[in-house]
């Protein structure tokens, strides 16, 4: 299968697209990027979303996934603002939401369903519509290819660093290119959970299959982070593809094998650079778990791990504490016999079949205090296999709890 | 129905009981109580108990579950230590549980199935049995109704303060009294998250009728108190009832409502004292919910707001950021219509149908302020309430959070 590699570049790599982004006074910070639009110039540009699972859906939520719906899969730009989240705003966030598209439409000579819209920011504040209309003028004016690459820190609001990664692949002599960025999710320190990512591709794929490969490519990139259990109101997924590369992503061919696999590199990197950011986060921990009865055993207790603030926080203060993660396994929900259970940092074992595997305790803190680790589980009791990404509990969390073990 | 008054005591209070607590040097500091012995005098005393429902259950979780039913709910003693929690220790493990039953029954003239374990403290590390089986005999030499005030602070680990209630009723010019002793569970800042309490009654009370009046309070009381979701290998609820006081419970009877009522105030008292000594907490938070359309859909939404980080962190430095709340609802799984939703802190509105109330930040913030305060949410959608415990968020969490909305 082609191969995809890692270039650099930004949302208007791939061919058909333009961007900018600016200040528009939402955040309180004077000057501080808030708003955003990202615009392809293919007419036939295809679209697919994926969203937010809470019943609390915010107005760009509701708005985004009924354009994606009335345009079956097409559209031509998304606006996306920061600093205040247009939820829990009742009508008023509503025609705020729709407006913007219609705005945004107008300039650039699309229909409002084809202007898709997200926000994240503070949860029931009115976002006030003539911010965004005032300033989308300008915006549009400014819309670049190199401008394009400011709107991955427009979209940024507790994130230490932008994320953003641009794959490229060769297909009969012809360049291919994927690009996203996305803005995390609060972890330790959550103030505001809402996880958004943007992507861009200049492939030609069907909506349908676009909407069903990125539905797939969220639940193994995205949906393995673990943040804090709080689901915001505004999470958001949402892939353009322009089209303008000439090469075509047919179903059952080989050519969705090849594009699944960059999707899925392309969001695996984004959601680890999601895990890396978590809020006060020193490492970042991978949880594996296999040789579960079932895969949604496997992971039931790779997520009870990823989320458990026992096991992080011993992770943080690198405390081979693994008793804490065979608790985590045991309220899980999952059934296995813990007596079969080994439990491994990288490759180093701290406990084998159910008890302590007599290690080397300077050994196995030597392993803990890699910056990237492997907490791995093997039940012994079946095929299933899960993998799921986060980060340690850092700051105060740990004077108390990391040296309680020892 | 007769009245359940608080008084000074503790689990000798009621007749037949003696107890005493030492250090045995199970817990690092020296001189820390560590090994309590709660014991009955009389014969008859029937036992019940509820335990974790972690698939990893520690060793004393599993003596104390087999020695209830072989002994079809009779017991004379509880040996209860803290600083080991001999879980995931393997069959040695079990050994050291059921050698210190057998010693104890001895030295007590009991059978071992009339002698039930627990144990809280580190997990996966052996717990010596010699270090209890020499303390036994002084342990048991010093068993007497003023030493068993020490046990409270024998069981402690995480813990402020020693976690007692102890409650009378007269009936038919009788007195007839509960204790209950507990050890909370780390919160905010978990190092071991194990539940433990013990009871002792002098009424008269049959083991399945006091096993199932216990079921329905403990699902009453400690259940409805959030911690941070690490359920332990070790939660251990174990009562004991004399009979000496000669007033017999009967299934069927009012003294059956009024047996529940004194045991439910009992165990609602002393779960709130562990919320209230959830570590770093300040608060003590009370989650109402009613209008739900069913009672399931209510508890779901109590449980997710009391559980949400977001919200507790705002609760901490009194933000009256009603829209965590209202999105902790929206992913608790629970159904409702977010439009028709009330949400108040204590009787001060802070969002009506789903929307900004206009309240005046200020006065907000005093309600806030407060000590003890109920989060209360009105689905308006049907008769599903529920309530649930827990606290603040506080410390550094409070630094970066606290103030964000403002």
């Amino acid at each position: 299968m082609r191969h995809w590699e890692v270039i650099e570049g930004h949302l208007a790599t791939p061919r058909g697209f333009r961007g900018a982004a600016m200040a528009a006074g939402i955040k309180k910070a004077a000057g501080a990027l808030d708003l955003a639009l990202i615009a392809s110039d293919a007419p036939e540009t295809t679209a697919a979303g994926t969203f937010t699972t809470n019943r609390v859906a915010a107005a760009p939520v509701e708005v985004s996934r009924a354009h994606l719906e009335a345009s079956h899969g097409r559209a031509r730009a998304i606006v996306v603002n920061s600093g205040n989240a247009n939820a829990c705003t009742g009508r008023e966030g509503l025609r705020t939401a729709q407006e913007t598209t219609r705005a945004a439409a107008k300039l650039l000579g699309a229909e409002p369903e084809e202007v898709l819209v997200a926000s994240t920011g503070v949860i029931g504040v009115p976002l006030k519509l003539e911010l965004i209309s005032k300033k989308l003028p300008t915006l549009t004016a400014k819309l670049s290819v190199e401008n394009a690459a400011a709107v991955a820190r427009a979209i940024m609001t507790t994130d230490t660093f932008p994320k953003s990664c641009v794959l490229r692949s060769e297909v009969q002599g012809q360049a291919v290119h994927l690009a996203g960025i996305a803005k995390g999710a609060g972890m330790i320190h959550p103030r505001m959970a809402t996880m958004l990512s943007f992507i861009t591709t200049d492939v030609v794929v069907g909506p349908r299959m676009l909407q069903s490969t990125l539905r797939a490519v969220v639940d193994a990139s995205f949906n393995r982070v673990t943040v804090d259990g709080d689901t915001s109101t505004n999470d958001t997924v949402l892939a353009l593809a322009s089209g303008l590369a000439g090469i075509t992503v047919r179903p059952g061919n080989e050519s969705r094998a090849w594009f699944l696999a960059g999707l899925t590199q392309l969001c695996q990197t984004l959601a680890q650079m999601i895990a890396r950011d978590g809020e006060g986060a020193k490492k970042l921990v991978t949880v594996e778990v296999r040789g579960a009865r079932r895969p949604s055993d496997a992971e039931r207790i790779a997520r009870a791990i990823a989320n458990s603030p026992l096991v992080k926080t011993a992770l943080a203060g690198s405390d081979p504490n693994w008793g804490r993660i065979l608790c985590a396994a045991g309220y899980s929900g999952a059934r296995f016999d813990p007596a079969k259970v080994d439990i491994q940092v990288n490759d180093f074992y701290l406990c084998k079949r159910g008890l302590d595997a007599g290690f080397d305790e300077a050994a196995a803190r030597k392993e803990l205090d890699r910056k990237e680790l492997t907490v791995r589980l093997d039940l012994h009791q079946g095929e299933g296999t899960a993998r799921i990404w986060t980060c340690d509990f850092t700051r105060d969390y740990i004077d108390i709890n990391a040296s309680y073990r020892t």
